[in-house]
């Protein structure tokens, strides 16, 4: 793990990453010891980052620490969070402060190969995401929703789940974004009002234009995607799980998903 | 400060609190090295930790730890932090997970004396805080809201803001909570789908029950709070604030707020 660019694996305690989970982050694979899909994963870094109005690292900064992590850990899952950094009492961010930045490659996790080739059971989450477009989008660090709605699944066989908004539009997995198939549409939520933004996503939206599928972002009812041809989840780490089941939804092909799927793992895309 | 129980200034980079905002928060007055309203503050911290099923360490620990703290700053202010503790990767929570403990004192921010006679110049936050029923109420520490709302307020003359939430009802302040004297009824915002409930905010609602006053949580609009008779603001640290001027609302007298505040300052109370 790299603190601010030196070996350790402690932060101060007074950091507001800590204190109001004031900043930003990013999940994604190291590929012969090297960040896949660097520049868009850098670029949503930096937009995130310019959302709440916190120096960004230069990419060339966290790459290269990217690099000197992953001589180690060369196909592991990287992790970058990048606070405000440390500040005295009170919710206002001083306007000097200096960003935190804290760099961590984690062995990769072995997912059975069932849920990118069937698919998977997912569960339809009870936690209801909050309206806040100021934030919405953004990886920022408050994700107490999403550990609610991950506390779901404990126990249980649903390798991801479904969550809403609280005025019941579809929004993304608990950890994921979702994509829905509908005649010769790929829909995906509106995340103006609620939801992350993921890479993943922004690379399927590519597909889409590549390969002259429509794609339309649009506010979806979860019986309007139950009635979907093929559902999806997609993130920088799992890839692409079709959804096998979910609700009285049953699919076992997913044609779509499969072709999407092969281009998302060719990490030159 | 106390990093669960060992003097030190750091906390684990992979602690839950950073990564997702997963714990709850106190902040509190010392008054010669004991904790302020200390049985109120343990309580409210014990109540957030099992909403979030996270295990609260014990009153005598805390408190002991404070006293130990208190030593050397007698008169400050302490602040508690109670993460969910280390995770590996992923939102849900491990069944084993042990919490971590951070406590810390210090030195009392000096406020000028006319913010509690006088009162306060507020400012109509243009923020609005996002309905989320499961963590309403709780001091946790998902509270990049706060941060942006206190960043209205930086370089100008507002010692305190006004929030409000996505449906045009007043919430509180961007550290404090809310009442207002409206004829004999004194009001304070209901708080069920957003908002923090603080121990002194309690204490005010102890107060009304004790001197026959009539309190009610109510949804209140803006248009409806500066027709009040009386606004002031409470917190643990501030103690309470009257509002004198307010967008078009301009008080110089707060006879009810003088009274309470008096009471107040009795840590007894």
């Amino acid at each position: 793990m790299l603190i601010n660019g030196a070996p350790g694996n402690t932060i101060n305690a007074e950091d507001r990453g800590l204190a109001y989970g004031d900043g930003v982050f990013r999940t994604l694979r190291m590929q012969a010891g090297l960040p896949v899909n660097w520049e868009r994963q850098y670029a949503k870094l930096q937009q995130d980052c310019n959302a709440l109005r916190i120096p960004c690292p230069s990419a060339l900064v966290l790459s290269s620490e990217l690099q000197q992590l992953g001589k180690s850990q060369a196909e592991g899952i990287a992790k970058i969070i990048i606070t405000r950094g440390v500040s005295t009492r009170g919710y206002a961010p001083a306007a000097q402060s200096e960003a935190t930045r804290i760099l961590n490659i984690t062995p990769k996790t072995a997912f059975p190969i069932e849920y990118s080739r069937q698919g998977i059971r997912a569960h339809v989450c009870k936690v209801r995401l909050a309206h806040q477009s100021l934030l919405a989008g953004i990886k920022h660090l408050n994700r107490l929703e999403n550990v609610l709605a991950a506390s779901e699944l404990q126990g249980r066989d649903f390798p991801e789940g479904l969550l809403s908004d609280i005025t019941g539009y579809v929004i993304s997995g608990t950890r994921s974004n979702l994509f829905a198939l509908r005649g010769n549409v790929l829909y995906t939520p509106n995340l103006t009002r609620c939801g992350v933004a993921g890479v993943q996503r922004e690379r399927v939206m590519d597909w889409c234009k590549g390969y002259g599928v429509t794609c339309k972002v649009a506010d979806l009812r979860i019986e309007e995607l139950l009635q979907s041809d093929e559902i999806f989840f997609v993130n920088s780490v799992i890839g692409l799980w079709p959804v096998s089941e979910l609700a009285d939804y049953r699919r076992t092909q997913h044609p779509m998903a499969w072709k999407i799927q092969e281009w998302l793992n060719d990490e030159r895309h």
